[in-house]
Order: structure tokens, then C-alpha cells, then sequence
């Protein structure tokens, strides 16, 4: 069939509101918030389930390539077509909507197209939410994709440990709806194929709609800004934390004392909360759904805690509210931005290595790439890691692309080499990493991939990433 | 080759204390706790991963069918051979042992031979436990190929939620060796693989090792008997406490009038907790890792807790030590074994239709297989359901085979459709069920197992366990 008459058919099957073609209009589609930008045969948004399973019908027929894309928030360059004009983008935002929330099941079912705040806010009226947090707001088929994490990791683990079922639409035979999983917290009959749905950037089919567990809304919450004696010692409070908060503690962010600087330059009517800056700050936050009572107040239990460690892993601490906190660590990356031409960097360590890691990553940039500067924070809870640059301005000439490649595999060596890190902690593979993934990832493993990719695709007809 | 030969061959490889195949020493290998009972041709027992690679091989080069075992504790028959004589069972017993724990990390990595008990006796003097609570002693593989849930699910998870990386085994290419993420808590570099291994009964590869996610002791600990104004007051009561406690909420456990009564009559030395028995009654408990302070007491938080909602959604409670109620709880399954003939289920419901289809599931029995007592009891929290029935023996003629077996498809039935739950809920699939396997999942999936078992184990030499 020519592109022409696949068009038409495209036309018939999805009619005016389900298919874009014109350039302009295809645009905002084809371009990734950070990463990936193509061009687009189309941009098909199906209505409902039984259209998008006639289009990869159409597809599975015509080896047309689908690139799935849900709110196109990914960071990895994963839901935007190649160049060459001839891949279909296959948008779920129409497919959209809460089908249904159990609150004595603690559940919500909900179409892929649904975004995170549609969620929060359906699930508000019943003091429940979806405690993944992180700036952007994704769909629910992007969260599967890229299997979202954020900034309370420690407490309610990432989107795959808060997935109880979730329906998929294959390619191989095409079009056909997979249900996996319901809403019991408790099942073991077979494989749980849904897994193979996370985190797999839609490479292995459609999810079409989920069921998520919701997480009680809190009602009370402590936060402080701690300056600890050491790295070493950071390690001991986190570990202690655990044991004395159990999963009230929400959250153990780092924060370097450049990042923390940077804010303060930048966003003018914040005060110091230290002078002079320590090396290095924890933001610590524990939280509650339950109300503050005379048995139970997370204000008192935590000042007796930060009173303990006081002059032993605790030389200074602000307690503070927590939007006057995380106001500050959320300004983090947008402040950084402006200290010049941005390398990020989201990976992960075990986290009793991470002040070695720490050491040896700021010595390398030292030794071998002087006058780029180390803005670094992350989330200690979970030994994920930004260790961010930036190349001021006056230093770009002396950092040439291939320059920023070097600095790149240097780094992403030294974590997944000697400190069995992840060079992908929490945005998962696209096209933007996957030469990372060919190069870190045991052969036997991508050897049975592409075996297993056989079964699911074997014409290579879905999204851009390959984990062959 | 022949039969002889290949056992020369096993001989040489493992050596005698690698080889069992003498038809005593067989024995207790051969005949699972529960069901599964047949005749292999030899046990190998392999010393290291190296021996447990080139059994694979050597099986797949003469089509030798291997069953794995761990511990022998499954209740599915999936580590027991089939009566042909003509396969091996693959003990792990010997490929055992802790290899590392990480306190900061909170991990534990462990040979796939390694007992539960051994894991917790190595993790005490760190302050941590691997917190899955069961009667049994499974090795950590076993764990592993049944998704082990245990007592305290609703507050630690299961198997799978605790596994941060594993290694295998394959069968094809046979004996290569797969590793799958390691101690990481965020990585996102691909398909999770190891989820594929995680409660499939071993059918596709041997795990070797794993890294276990290890959580802090409780310290204090604080349980109640509580009788609900009825089922329905009783889900508000676990909403409320789920929301109230957060993750100090480690059991939400149900006991029907029946069973109680059967512990009372055979723990003579139990006095009853209350008088008359109520219909159900619920055991409660949280714990938490910090020790008691002015600031945190569970018990006085529980106390009122209770104190709120009494004369409402509790019309009764017995607060005790945590010994003395759970003792009562842990009596149930032996006791309710000396009322007769046991007919035991394993399933799972929503948890909001808990009480919907416990008086639909009474209903049933009464009305088509009167005769059968049931003693229900289970996990509230996370739905699972232990409706368990005895035959008197008075009762017993009335009950052959046959129509044992058209209760046990009734209630199934009921519990797979109208109430699409769960027809295994912690005990996995093995030869015993399998044939429920069939019965209730979809086609489409059952058509995609068959595909990637193909992938994984083309010459069907894993296990008795089909997932086709």
C-alpha cells in the first residue's frame, strides 16, 4: 500500500479528531520535552480500545511503525518518531478517564491516557492519592513506560510496586488485548506478564488502562534541613531514620553545597539557611495520614530525634515548613540551568557507597574535565543520584560535543562499572541511552531480549528503543 | 543414551555426595508436604553454580526432565515428580549460604539453597529481618518460585516486592547464567527479567541466588481481638487503621466463630477470648522498629484507636500480648485438621467484597454440599481468604471423590467469575492446580505462555508446571 492510500485508511478508520497529518500541527507531538525530535508520517489519537486495536491491525499489515506516546514528558527521547517521516505516533490521550475507585480496596482504574493530576484529583474527595511526585505530569501509560520513581521512593516505592493489574494491547497477533492482573493485592497464578509491561517504553505492546493502588493523603508532616558531620555519618542518620520512622519517613534528599548556592543566587527572596553553606545538606521529611494526637506527633517525635544525634552526625539543622523546604529543593534543577550548558545525569549507587562514589565522580571531573562545575543532589533514600554539570559560559569553547560524550562515558562507566551502579535510575532507556544500554547490559541478557522480542514484535513495528 | 549411562555421567560430574539413587534415600525428596508424590530416576544434589550449569547442560543434550527443589515446603505439588521414574529432581540444598548483608543498604544477597530461618538468624545481630511470615522453612529459591506472601503482607509485601536482583540459570542456551539487577533500589535499564522467574514454579530457569530487600525488627509490638458490630463495620476498620497507622499496620486477620471454636476445643489450655463466641472476630496488630517514647507508644495509641471507635464499628475487644493471640490464631489449621477431612483453599477476593462473598461461599455449602463444616479464617488486609472446610467423619460417606471435587469447582467457580478473585492466592501453581490454571485464565494468555515458554524451555525439561 502507498502512503497515500495507508492515510486514507487511516482516515476512515479514525476520522478527523483522530488523525493529525499537517505539519504544525504534528509538531508538539514529534519533539520530546528534552531529548528526541522526528518527523512523523501522522499522529494517530484513537478514540477507544477497539480503534487502537484496529490500527495496529492496519500496522501489523502494512509494517508501519508505531512509537507510543502518552503526555510526552519522557526524558530519554522514547515517544518521538526518527527522521524519516514514515513512523506513526500513536497518541493514548483520548483513551483517557478514571473508570473506577475502590476506597476500602485502596484502588483506582483508570484509562492510559488519564494524567497524574487527573488522578490526584479524582482520588482527593476520598483522602487518598498516587504518591508518585515529580515536577511534570504524565499519563498513566507513561508511567508504566518509563517506570516513574520521584521524590518518595523510600516510602511507597516506584510505579511498578504500585501496580496491581493492567491491560495491553499486543502486536503479535495484532491487536489483541492482554488482561493481566485485577485489583487483588494478593494473586500467584503464572507469570505476571504485566512486569514485562513496565518500564519497557511500550516496546513490547499498548497498555490500554490500569489498576493502581492509592496511598492515604497525609495529615501531618515534619520537615528539617540537616547538616551532617559527614557523608558517613548521612549514611547512619538514614539508616537510623528507618528503623525509628519505619515508612513515615518520605523522604532523604542531598543537596551539594553548589546546588544550594545556585538556588540562592537564583531565586533572590530565599535566605541562606546556613551561613557560611556546609559541603553538603539533607532535607528530610516524615509524614503521616494520620492526625497529629497526643500519642502521635510527628513534630515532637522528630525534634527528639534530630536532638539525639545532635553534636554527634548532626552539627546544624533548620526545621522548617514544608513548603518553605521543598520550595528550595525543587528550584534546584531550574537554578542550575542557568549556571550554563546543562550535562544531567540520573543514576544510581548502592547507598552504602554513596559518599565513595561521590568522591571519586568530583575527583574525575577535577582531573579530566576542569572548569566543568558539579551542582550534584539526589535522593539518598534510594541511592538515586543527579549529579548534574554545568559549563559556564566562558568554558563551552573548551567543551566541544565530543568533549561532553567523553564526560558522559567517563562517568557512566565509573557507576556502572567499579560501583555496579545504574546509568539509569529513574527515566528508564530510549533512544538518547541505548547505546549506554548495549554497552553496560551482560550479552546473555540482551541476547534473550531479542529472543523474547521475537514473540512480542517480531517486525519491530513498536517505539523507537531496542533492548537487543 | 541409556538410562544407566546418563546416571555414570551424574556420577562423575557430582560425585556420591551430589547423587542420590537409591530408592530410600529418594524418598523424602519424592513426596511433597501436601500434594505431589512419584518416583524420579536420581536426586542431584549440585555443590556450586558451576555443577548446577553442566547438570542443565548434560539434561539437555539427552532431554532429561529436571524438577527443581528447594526446601520441599511447596502446598502445590511443583517440586515433586511425576511417577514415570524417568525424572531428575534438581536439589539446590547444597547451594547454600549468606553471601552478604548490607545494613545501609538494608540487603541481604543469599545462595538460592539458603533456609528463611538462616536468613533471619544472620540478619538478627544487624537489627533487621526478611520479614515473610509463614509456618514453613522455605529456601530462598522456593520463596522465590512461589511469591511466598505470608501473615504480614499488608505491611512488608510479598516475595516479589522484597527482591531487588536475582541470578539464574537457563535452559536455553542450557546452563547459561543470567544475572538480573543486583542491590540497587532504582534502576531502570530494560525489562525487569527477574520478575519472569519470580512465582513460575522454576519453569523457566534454576535461580542461583538472589539480593533480598531486609527490613528493621520490630521493637514494640501491640495486638487486639477486636469483634466487629459486622463484616461491613469490619472494612471500616481496616480502612481507618490503614490510614491512621500507615505501615505500623502489620496484620489485619480474620477468624470466623467456627474456628475459634475448633482451637478452643483442641487447645484446651486457651481459655476463650470471649463469651459467647462472637460470628467473626479480627486480630490486629501493629509494630513498629522504634523503641517506645513519651512521644510514640503504640499501645497507647492503639488503646485509643479502639476507645474511638467502640460502641460503633467494635462492639467488643480483648487487648493481649501479641504471644497469646497469635499463638490462638497459628492453632487454627492443626486444630481445624482434627474435625475431619480437610478441604483447603487458597484464595483471594477484592477486600471489599469480602463480606459479599463469604455469606455467598456459606450459602453454597449449605445448600448444595450440606455436611461440610466450614472453619474460614484469613488475611483481611491484603484479601486473602483461607475457606477452609472439614467433612466429619460421620459425614465422610456422603462425600467421595467426586463430588469433593465438585465443591472444590463450585467454589472456585464462584470466587474466579462472579467475584473475579484469585483461585491462588500465596500458594502459586503447581501439578495440583494446574488444571484450575486452565479453567480460569484467559486463552490469549495462555496462547503468549505458551510462546515464551518456547523461548525459555523449548524441549519442556523444567519442571511439571505448564503454563500453556
Amino acid at each position: 500500500m502507498s502512503v497515500d492510500a495507508a492515510l486514507a485508511r487511516l482516515q476512515d478508520l479514525l476520522g478527523n479528531a483522530g488523525l493529525i497529518t499537517s505539519a504544525p500541527e504534528r509538531q508538539p507531538y514529534e519533539h520530546g520535552p528534552r531529548y528526541g525530535a522526528g518527523q512523523a508520517l501522522c499522529v494517530a489519537r484513537p478514540a477507544n480500545v477497539a480503534e487502537a486495536a484496529e490500527l495496529m491491525r492496519l500496522c501489523a499489515a502494512e509494517k508501519l511503525r508505531l512509537i507510543p506516546q502518552g503526555a510526552n514528558t519522557g526524558l530519554v527521547g522514547a515517544a518521538s518518531p526518527d527522521s524519516s517521516g514514515l513512523q506513526l505516533i500513536l497518541s493514548m490521550e483520548r483513551i483517557k478517564g478514571v473508570i473506577d475507585i475502590d476506597p476500602v480496596d485502596g484502588v483506582i482504574q483508570a484509562w492510559a491516557g488519564t494524567r497524574l493530576s487527573d488522578l490526584n484529583q479524582a482520588l482527593a474527595p476520598h483522602g487518598l492519592c498516587f504518591p508518585i511526585d515529580l515536577g511534570a505530569d504524565p499519563s498513566v501509560g507513561g508511567m508504566l513506560a518509563a517506570n516513574t520513581g520521584g521524590a518518595r521512593l523510600i516510602r511507597y516505592g516506584d510505579v511498578r510496586h504500585n501496580t496491581l493489574g493492567l491491560q495491553a494491547l499486543l502486536m503479535q497477533p495484532p491487536g489483541e488485548l492482554l488482561k493481566m492482573g485485577n485489583r487483588l493485592h494478593k494473586n500467584n497464578t503464572g507469570p505476571d506478564w504485566k512486569q514485562l509491561f513496565i518500564g519497557t517504553a511500550g516496546s513490547y505492546g499498548i497498555v490500554t488502562q490500569a489498576v493502581l493502588r492509592a496511598h492515604p493523603l497525609p495529615r501531618q508532616r515534619a520537615t528539617a534541613l540537616i547538616v551532617p558531620s559527614s557523608l558517613e555519618a548521612g549514611l547512619r542518620l538514614l539508616q537510623d531514620a528507618q528503623a525509628q520512622f519505619a515508612d513515615f519517613l518520605t523522604a532523604f534528599e542531598g543537596i551539594s553545597r553548589n546546588a544550594l548556592a545556585s538556588v540562592l543566587r537564583h531565586l533572590p527572596q530565599v535566605s541562606a539557611p546556613f551561613d557560611p553553606l556546609p559541603d553538603y545538606a539533607l532535607l528530610v521529611e516524615l509524614s503521616s495520614s494520620s492526625a497529629a494526637s497526643e500519642h502521635f506527633d510527628l513534630d515532637k517525635l522528630f525534634m527528639a530525634w534530630l536532638e539525639r544525634h545532635f553534636d554527634d552526625a548532626i552539627v546544624d539543622a533548620v526545621v522548617d515548613k514544608p513548603e518553605t523546604l521543598w520550595r528550595l529543593r525543587h528550584a534546584i534543577s531550574d537554578s542550575v540551568k542557568q549556571e550554563g550548558k546543562i550535562v544531567a545525569f540520573d543514576i544510581s549507587v548502592s547507598r552504602s557507597r554513596m559518599p565513595a562514589f561521590r568522591a571519586e565522580a568530583l575527583a574525575l571531573v577535577e582531573r579530566d574535565f576542569a572548569g566543568a562545575e558539579v551542582f550534584d543532589f539526589g535522593h539518598w533514600g534510594d541511592g538515586g543520584v543527579h549529579f548534574n554539570l554545568a559549563i559556564p559560559p566562558a568554558q563551552q569553547p573548551q567543551f566541544p560535543p565530543e568533549r561532553i560524550e567523553a564526560l558522559r562515558t567517563a562517568l557512566y562507566d565509573l557507576v556502572a562499572k567499579p560501583y555496579q551502579g545504574s546509568f539509569s535510575a529513574e527515566h528508564g532507556i530510549g533512544p538518547f541511552n541505548q547505546h549506554y544500554y548495549q554497552r553496560y547490559t551482560q550479552p546473555e541478557q540482551r541476547a534473550l531480549a531479542g529472543r523474547v522480542q521475537a514473540v512480542f514484535d517480531p517486525h519491530c513495528l513498536l517505539g523507537n528503543t531496542r533492548f537487543t
